[in-house]
């Protein structure tokens, strides 16, 4: 049993890990296995570009980026280029560009930041051209996000709440779709509204969420609200699971703020937030107070290594993202042929094909449709594949379906033998063959045990 | 000059870095220099040694340490031991050690905990035993802190008494024996207050804090306060400065939540908080909201390689640190008497010697007597010496003095001339030598430039 082994993975060049599995008591076990990985959206190996130059600037880039000696001011150079190449990635300027320790942290500095925006706007509005509208001082702020979200948007809103500091709706997506649907998003819009976050694209299915043409309303809408006192409706998308799989521009897409997470696209483990203009067209209160680094929207001294390697990945994205694209989509939808030639048309589920929705180029969710196949035994049963059931940090979770597919129509029996399978860049079509074999034998022996 | 250069630092086996400069134009200059790095307290390189465990980590531990497989669990088991590590090196046990980005949020989240633990006991205290006492409901919790505080720690709570969130004490440190001393701080004490913290030793002057005399001070007087129905005051200790340098001991110091930066002790740029039983015996409030990890006290997918990183850094220190401190002590010693040995006992003020207080082993804060000899002038006249005039993040200050150093009661002109030199663990008696002419020469020049 996996259980009982640790496993030393090294990522070899095709992207295979290459096992060498070790027996509980310590004997070393001579047979080398190999595990195809298939779990990118969880996260992704650092790429080796990414990997040499995090090594480099732990070598010769470790001067405090605050020390005006040259050790320190070659680690700050080292830093506004990586700010410039995110700043490339995404469409927008250097100074548009946040470093942060993660995703978490961007996305609930937004929340933080709009929170505070509405109460100072608030106090503001007391003598300002609002005075006369009905809104009360003190009155509650109110969010607007969708139903299929990243934890880390999820629960600072359901915090908030319980804390009776904001109100929020979590706009259903369409069990059509996968979507959120912008009609739905607009008519949930409040006097109190302070914030729309909407994912780009969904961890789970790949279905991208319709940000554009959002943005588009909400901008209308803001002139309207500025003329009659209203707070601004602040903009975010959580673009963790677009960046390096299609293309992603800030401007384009009419956000305010856009959440990047490195270690979605080969980039070590740290996060950056776009913001449009921070502190001058668009608000941003830091959640910490420290030494004053990047410009104090995000002080603590900062992490060379880690910010070029992030640097290094966007520089990657920017020159490859439309071969990276291309790769993923033809072995993703080369699985999913395999996948359906291999299970049949009527037992297998797409879980991630929605009419009318685009999504991720490397995102297959799918069910093999039948009793005890449910997705953790089916993996567990594999011998090659790593893939998970949903979100890596709901893994704990066993057997229940994800809460993400049954939000968007996906039937609970259904949902219940889901996985999710995400290629990556070096993933090949002989790893596809390999893990659909692997699958198909997994499906096998477990009904045969309910047989037997 | 030096701003026209571009300089690529490397580290060398006996500490000193091997700059190779180059012209602005572009021009390879062939003379390779030598510098002198005498600013640990500002930052440390990485141990060979944590490179090794980061790099390692960067290759063979990838995986999302939330994912059910091998990758992840063998992920997940490297920040368990790195976290055993840390918990021995101060003391705790395993589960007090809650990862963080660095050292700013790991004070900004003992502050916010403080806030909100008040908060909620003064909820609690409504119809608990305090009810009598004549503490009104909402009432503003009360923050002790000293004068010479890291920006970390000061910022945060100026923030919260400028949006009459907090009321905060700033207890100056001594004049004589730049300590906070005891006796002060619990005069400081009210009804109200929820946290002290004071930094277990001082970025630029070295001296070491009575926070173990004060730890048991407090905890007496929480007895007291329990009895009455008074909210339990909090106790941390910044310990940024001390690890690496001599001994801490959670338990020995009596403290609640101690910090720990990573990057002064020769780690990686993160950091950790050491809380004595989080959740249990001592409030932990979370900043951040996501998908569990650190036991959602800090959620966040893990950055394995730095978290490995900052283990193996902790193990050397758990192995050698009494070698690390005996070996910097002499080096700073040698260092002190060769200052005094080449500008004179009346020329040479030791910043940092105060009567009666122990000092951190490696910090030598000292000055020049003499018109035009401001410390940042002496310093960009050395050719050799890398070191600051104070914290890193005030290095944009310029030419005013030290805060710290006036608080400690340094005279205008003398912390004006100040340099803070700090050696490592590879500093040699031969960098002594080197640097102590270095600045005979800048202040020699210094000197004839005015006389010209
Ligand atoms: C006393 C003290 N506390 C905290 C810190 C941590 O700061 P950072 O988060 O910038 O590493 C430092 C170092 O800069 C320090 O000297
Ligand atoms: C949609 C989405 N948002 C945000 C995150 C960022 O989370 P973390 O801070 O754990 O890297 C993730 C990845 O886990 C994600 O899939």
């Amino acid at each position: 049993m996996e259980g009982d082994q640790v496993e030393k993975m090294v990522l070899t060049k095709n992207g295979r890990k290459t096992a060498v599995d070790k027996e509980c008591d310590g004997e070393e076990n001579k047979s080398v296995e190999s595990k195809v990985y298939m779990d990118y959206n969880a996260t992704t190996p650092m790429a080796p570009e990414v990997i040499q130059t995090v090594t480099e600037a732990m070598h010769e880039a470790w001067g405090n980026p605050s020390s005006s000696y040259t050790a320190g001011r070659k680690a700050k150079e080292i830093i506004n280029k990586a700010r410039e190449s995110l700043a490339r990635m995404v469409g927008g300027r250097p100074q548009d560009i946040i470093f942060t320790s993660g995703g978490t942290e961007a996305n609930n500095l937004v929340i933080h930041t709009a929170l505070r925006h509405f109460r100072e706007s608030q106090v503001l509005g007391q003598d300002g051209p609002g005075e006369d509208h009905k809104r009360a001082a003190g009155a509650t702020p109110h969010f607007i996000t969708s139903n299929v979200e990243h934890d880390s948007v999820r629960l600072p809103l359901e915090h908030l709440v319980k804390e009776h500091m904001a109100e929020a709706t979590f706009v259903p997506v369409s069990k059509i779709t996968g979507q959120v649907e912008v009609d739905d998003t607009i008519a949930a819009i409040r006097p109190t509204t302070c914030l729309v976050s909407i994912m780009l694209a969904n961890n789970e299915t790949g279905v991208i969420m319709p940000i554009s043409e959002l943005s588009q309303r909400i901008q209308i809408l803001n002139q309207n609200r500025m003329a009659l006192g209203l707070p601004r409706i602040l903009m975010h998308t959580d673009a963790a699971q677009m960046i390096g799989k299609g293309r992603v521009d800030g401007q384009d897409l009419g956000v305010d703020y856009l959440t990047i997470v490195g270690h979605k696209f080969y980039a070590p483990r740290i996060g950056a937030l776009y913001v449009r203009g921070p502190g001058v067209t668009t608000p941003l209160h830091p959640m910490l107070f420290g030494g004053g680094q990047e410009r104090n929207f995000r002080p603590g001294t900062e992490n060379t290594p880690m910010i070029a390697g992030l640097g290094k990945a966007a520089e990657l994205v920017n020159k490859n993202c439309e071969d990276y694209e291309a790769h993923m989509k033809e072995v993703r939808d080369y699985l999913e042929e395999r996948l359906e030639a291999s299970f049949g048309k009527q037992r297998l589920h797409l879980n991630s094909q929605f009419p009318g929705a685009k999504r991720l180029c490397n995102t297959c969710n799918f069910s093999v449709w039948g009793p005890g196949l449910q997705g953790q035994m089916v993996l567990s049963h594999c011998k090659t594949l790593l893939a998970s059931v949903g979100a890596a940090c709901h893994s704990e979770k066993g057997d229940q379906p994800s809460s993400i597919l049954l939000s968007c129509g996906i039937p609970y029996e259904v949902a219940q033998n889901a996985l999710r399978l995400s290629v990556g860049r070096d993933t090949t079509k002989e790893d596809v063959d390999v893990i659909v074999e692997d699958l198909k034998q997994s499906v096998a022996q477990l009904e045969q045990n309910r047989v037997t």
